[in-house]
């Protein structure tokens, strides 16, 4: 069912001390900044092999990642996974009894149509499935 | 510096029954559980694109993975990138100011040599960096 990694996305207090880590100390190329207001985030994301990392700063602290940082602190918020036919996957894990927290897809950073997998149901981890844009018609971008 | 994501490590209390629920929902094509004596965990890795998914299951509550188990419950625990010259990359980044927890690599799951950097100095994201078996000399196995 998983094509790839899509991202991982890191929770941070100061997303511009976080690029500038990534940026210095491993020589990550970052791309433009996005906000997301549909998750409160604002993002910066780096590429690394057929993957990406998104750091993520919440812009209100009532937004998801802001209180997961008021809760466990900075670090590892969740893993995406590049999807094929992403409506047929979310009906297929619901079959299967499994619990989500977006039962369609919404739109996610750089236009992808985008859902979560509850953590309780996935071992402790959130879990994003991904459709990069274009939706079932087209090929993923690989 | 990072040429690829070369695996996530999640922590889990029962690695059987994460197995069945990545084998059964998402199709996952498990790998032969091996131990890690070292680390204390029992360990079953599935591949993502070029990248691997890696459960990890204590040996003992002790462990590091045990330990992570009893603070936070189940989740992410690791991200591992791949890179060329890992005593190059550990001497630069503690050059740089980074804070590591092995300052020398040491052997991890598959054979390869690997090196954790201090969650602390990495926006609360405990980092691994790996290079595949061969060393310095070999090309990656990418």
């Amino acid at each position: 069912m998983f094509e790839k990694i899509h991202h991982l996305g890191y929770a941070v207090e100061d997303l511009e001390a976080a690029s500038r880590f990534y940026q210095e100390r491993f020589g990550a190329r970052l791309e433009e900044p996005e906000t997301v207001a549909d998750q409160g985030v604002k993002a910066v994301m780096f590429r690394v092999g057929e993957s990406r990392v998104e750091l993520l700063e919440p812009t209100h602290p009532d937004s998801p990642v802001g209180k997961f940082l008021a809760k466990r602190g900075e670090g590892l918020h969740h893993v995406a996974f590049q999807v094929e036919d992403i409506e047929g996957r979310l009906a297929q894990l619901e079959r299967g009894g499994v619990e989500l927290i977006d039962e369609s897809p919404r739109v996610g950073v750089g236009g992808t149509r985008m859902a979560f997998v509850h953590p309780k149901s996935a071992f402790g981890v959130l879990t994003e499935l991904v459709e990069p844009d274009g939706g079932p018609a087209s090929k993923p971008d690989g």
